[in-house]
């Protein structure tokens, strides 16, 4: 199967996914407490989570799934085509306001990401990339980077991490803003489509941004850990993702 | 004209504007630069409110129109009808982002809110409210605010404004989690709606908040200035929307 075809099946399994979502937070519109959300949540993280296990064991018995939900105990490399899926990314989101979480899949050959797939799903925005074929939102086609200054940017830091850290408080302070969405994906798309310019985070998982990481190769975007190393997928690290530009003001504030 | 009459009316001219704009970006969608952004947002900004004077003009004569573009100045008391506007609230968004910016429209009799419209253009967001009638979001009534602890809240507050400022500080620790959207009217209609729990900004002028603040009446929160005093909408000030039982509990650690 050719990426393109590969995309196209990738696509349709996130769409059929989060559909099952949409008419299960439908059906779940009444529930009142924590806990029962909490149920909600782990309920539909499983179901597709399950969805993609069962698709890609029928139609691609040579892929491997790595996932939040038990799928990652077995992945200990990245040879041949991995998937690595986050159901919903964004779960306090999910949980707490019933919007702004998505569906992250990103589909890596032999260490190298393929194909980076983020749906917004209730915002109804999809991300999309293919190596070598750029990057879309939607049906628009995602236009490479543009420089733009540190002072000029719009930057996404947890609030509570920036307390605990100088660098990025002197950081936060030249910028032109701060945001926070609470979903690791989102904030990647959000950088690759130029909508924000650096996101910095202390600890995600592989399947938070292996889609984000796919994207931002498609339109110039650097993504490193929190040092400065590359990323490597298999364990929970740091991220620092941004525009080129804005990437290497950061870094110099960061390491000099 | 009765105030479901008004509201439908109000809401027809915010549908209208919302219109504009999309056709504005759609039409803009080559231009680079910042100063060409900057032009744009100035330019809808002006057409937008020129489109409500002209409204109010001829279809409410005994009204008065309170906007951001220069109709501000000659607003000096809230008696009778006044008809406060942001045409685009999130200005930095539209220009950065080309979306997450909303139209922002309260209309006041006699100092008290009596309808409140916040559109969330890109994302097709309608929040409303008449007074005493209850507030919605789109076709969904917004159910009432219902009792949150703040160690499961989620606030948004500028970073910015965090650093400055150790109480804040110390709630930014005891949350759950802290967003920050860079819209002062979504933010409030996201306290509104429950997906939020708090937001407190540092400064804000009437048109950005005249239309949450009618919301917010309608669902049992609870909007004050960041000293606790009455809101008072005809100059700029700080501002502390809640929760109810959120905004207890963030008074007693700031007044405390």
């Amino acid at each position: 199967m050719n990426k393109f075809t590969l995309k196209a099946t990738a696509e349709s399994y996130v769409r059929e996914a989060a559909e099952y979502i949409r008419e299960k937070m439908q059906y779940s519109y009444g529930i009142d407490t924590k806990e029962d959300k909490n149920d909600l949540v782990t309920d539909v993280d499983k179901s597709v989570e399950d969805l993609f296990k069962n698709k890609i064991k029928d139609n691609f018995p040579g892929h491997r799934l790595m996932g939040e939900e038990g799928s990652f105990e077995n992945i200990k490399d990245l040879e041949g085509t991995v998937w690595i899926l986050d159901p919903i990314d964004g779960t306090v989101n999910f949980v707490h306001m019933g919007t702004n979480f998505a569906i992250s899949l990103g589909i890596f050959e032999d260490g190298e990401p393929l194909i980076g797939i983020i749906y917004d799903v209730m915002n109804d925005e999809l991300y999309t990339s293919i190596k070598g074929e750029g990057a879309y939102l939607n049906d628009a086609k995602l236009p490479e980077l543009r420089h733009r200054s540190l002072e000029e940017s719009l930057v996404s830091f947890n609030t509570g991490w920036v307390l605990k850290d100088e660098k990025l408080q002197r950081i936060v302070r030249k910028v032109r803003g701060t945001r926070s969405y609470g979903a690791a994906a989102i904030e990647l798309a959000y950088v690759a489509s130029g909508r924000i310019d650096a996101y910095i985070s202390m600890k995600l998982a592989p399947w938070d941004i292996a889609a984000g990481y796919a994207l931002l190769q498609e339109v110039g975007g650097i993504a490193t850990n929190y040092k400065g190393e590359q990323l490597q997928f298999l364990s929970k690290d740091t991220l620092f993702a941004a525009n080129p530009a804005v990437y290497k003001e950061i870094e110099e504030e960061l390491y000099r």
